[in-house]
């Protein structure tokens, strides 16, 4: 690739990250669907949703588990921040191993810590799986104990956004909630995908704002990614959840599905 | 280049941009202050700085006026945002021709607008000449009018900081006045260079929370980066600025000491 590609320059694209489960690349459209929005938003040229099937389909034959990145971005460009007109766009696929997180994550929960690192509001690109990704690199460097698994990242008015590589769920009360993301933070595909498997089970979700204490205080908590599928909770700054079902059922109903990455 | 630097995967990284006159890299030991300060604040690993400045020197020798850009990233890592540890470092120096400004937008000044895009406040990168670039290329796509040589962005809280590509001063009263970059913003060489000017010529200056009106209502504006070197402003969003005798002044000193691109 070009030393002058805008992706490089100034982190200009967009990337996905994707299960590859028995040689198949999953939730292939939502992932598709979630490109073409943040291509919408960032003004950048269509992909070639076709081709980048083909390969995608390509680079997955003959992978049990593996993960797929694709990246996009904008192209090579000239010095200067103004996109080139017209763009022409570059994509690249890579296969990665999947990552080997233990089994326990899923049958027992994962430890969760806060981090230190505020996010900044950003509504010009909250929602958007891009390139800048620097808070998330300082956030995860907060950390090395290889015992905690996530770290919660908060903006700057003390909301609960998400963690450092997935989306956040609370169940408080009787209601299933997950932060808005409408200044910060990136909705996940799996996020999206729960929030409609909850809907179609006539669970009580919606969309919030949730504080430190909001979290501390819920009855559940679980985290989410395309690649994971669902973690539980099991304690977050120290403090023990006391619930994981509807957790679990969700982890049933995907491995059953065979959406993501859940060990058999 | 890997596609799997982190430059790319993340915008893990930074860069400077050095103007080369007369076949020498300017200003040289601020970029490399600058690039330290950074490099400390990201924990990247030191950048061998002796073979920063040869290689800057061969690829400016028999230039007259280009520009030299340096990017400097965490290097390849695996998937996952987690900095690899020990990192290996990747430098990138790249020649550009110069670019071709208007000699009127130094001595008739140039016209100016505000950006709608408000930058966020993340005082983790706040200063830094950092590869996360999304919020100047989408402020810098807000106008295509070649007559409107930069844009102003302002915070969430109504700050302004700075242009896309430039740093702001203004002279209200009798105090020469620059935007505080501890939220958002890069500390510009430039910048730096003046404020010491400043200084040196007994000038009153301040680092100010400075709003629209205040900046609208300014005798004098400049803009400032290390390849313009100084832009007086003669006018902002329409209205013409009454004064620009600091900015001269600057343009007379930075030309005849060859520290940037002003044309002769």
């Amino acid at each position: 690739m070009s030393v002058l590609d805008r992706g490089l320059q100034y982190g200009d694209g967009l990337f996905e990250t994707v299960a590859i489960l028995d040689g198949e690349p999953r939730l292939w459209e939502r992932h598709m669907a979630r490109l073409r929005a943040g291509v919408e938003r960032l003004a950048l040229p269509p992909p070639p949703e076709a081709e980048l099937h083909e390969e995608a389909c390509r680079l997955s034959a003959g992978s049990g588990r593996a993960v797929l990145k694709i990246l996009y971005t904008r192209g090579v460009g000239g010095r200067g921040f103004r996109p080139p007109e017209p763009a022409r766009a570059m994509r690249i696929l890579m296969r990665f191993e999947a990552p080997e997180y233990p089994a326990a994550w899923w049958s027992q929960g994962v430890d969760v810590r806060f981090c230190d690192l505020r996010l900044g509001a950003q509504p010009a690109l909250a929602g958007l799986k891009h390139l800048n990704r620097l808070e998330q690199v300082l956030a995860r460097a907060e950390w090395t104990d290889p015992a905690i698994a996530e770290g919660l990242l908060l903006d700057n008015n003390g909301a609960v956004i998400e963690g450092t590589q997935s989306n956040l769920f609370a169940v408080i009360g009787d209601r299933l909630l997950t932060p808005v993301l409408d200044e910060a933070g990136v909705a996940g595909v799996m996020r999206a995908w729960i929030l409609e498997w909850a809907a179609l089970f006539g669970l009580n979700w919606e969309e919030a704002r949730l504080t430190r204490s909001d979290v501390l205080e819920a009855r559940e908590l679980f985290l989410t990614n395309s690649l994971i599928g669902v973690w539980p909770v099991r304690s977050l700054a120290g403090r023990r959840l006391p619930e994981r079902g509807i957790a679990r059922e969700l982890i049933a109903c995907l491995r059953a599905a065979r959406l993501c990455l859940i060990p058999d």
